[in-house]
């Protein structure tokens, strides 16, 4: 069995940057790894994301939302994770179930126990080894990041709903103490990256 | 509050014919009504339709599949449904929960927990007030029909995943007796159309 790594945290935490610097180090270390984002990383979970984020559905219910991300992360861990972690490899994804948790059942106000109820078959059936969280507060994220992307729905919230998001990441970290690892990302991408490379070799998946 | 009356049945039940009939009928005495389709019936519904029905889908997970039907009603409950119901209005919807227990949990083998926990929503917080099943085997309703429509992913499962769902429709018969009725339609399609009125006058929900 491979091994299966998550990233998460809020927007603008520097997610992207890190996940590239994570990539082309496995690329030049020659680690048989894929990598997918959440939600997408399948024809049908692209289609599926692609109604989530479209800035013209501000209809959308916190329930069709919800389920909307659950059904594309069972297309990918069906296609994509469980086939690639029987063959062995490392996969990274950027977001899994915790965001469902922070995003819905957190910020949304949803109920720790629906979404996990929706999320059951992947949270029970294939839960993270580990997973990243990068921990940086809303206010610091947005600050760095100069400002909020427009074109993304998500991002249009508002701060007091990426601090909810982030409080709830704080009590999954609580919740799940053995899989889930804050790093600390206010400092340069540089010293985080080396952070997370660190913590990838304590845990014995990197040599 | 208004009256919710779903309709279900397995593919070439008719279903579609006695719905116009129904709905030509309450234009007629005009009563105030609305009809929508599942999956379907609002913006981002009919997109999550389109993705569900598309034949060049063949990869999508049961799991998938399940969660967007899920995730196209909790739309079409909140933004439509609902409303309709507390301005007093009689809702139609061409299928409902029902569909979903049938062809996912029964025909598909996901079970009945899975897909009613993915469904707790509407199953808990909206049933139908009757749910009329168009009984009539697959086989002869394929035969009426003239065979397969091959443009539609679902119609190509094969004789025997519909006599499955036709199967899971008795047992959800068996198990909701207050709301579920069969309405026997081998005859012409007025006579069935007729059962129907009557059932709805019995009801009390038409004059």
């Amino acid at each position: 069995m491979g091994v299966f790594i998550t990233f998460e945290g809020c927007e603008g935490s520097g997610k992207s940057t890190q996940l590239q610097l994570l990539k082309d180090y496995l690329t030049k270390l020659g680690v048989d790894f894929i990598f997918a984002r959440e939600p997408g990383g399948t024809v049908i979970s692209e289609k599926i994301r692609s109604i989530i984020l479209d800035k013209s559905h501000a209809e959308m219910s916190d329930e069709c939302e919800a389920l909307l991300y659950a059904s594309a992360r069972a297309q990918l861990l069906n296609e994509v994770i469980i086939p690639a972690l029987n063959a062995g490899k490392m996969v990274i994804l950027d977001r899994y179930v915790d965001s469902s948790l922070a995003y819905q059942a957190y910020a949304r106000g949803l109920g720790f126990d629906f979404i996990a109820k929706i999320n059951d078959f992947a949270l029970n059936g294939c839960p993270p080894d580990l997973t990243l969280f990068l921990d940086i507060s809303p206010e610091d994220a947005f600050k760095r990041k100069g400002g909020v992307d427009e074109s993304d729905r998500l991002e249009l919230q508002g701060l007091n709903f990426h601090t909810k998001v982030y409080e709830g990441y704080l009590s999954l970290a609580e919740k799940f103490p053995s899989r889930f690892v804050k790093v600390d990302c206010h400092g340069e991408k540089l010293q985080t990256h080396e952070k997370i490379i660190n913590i990838l070799k304590e845990k014995g998946y990197l040599r």
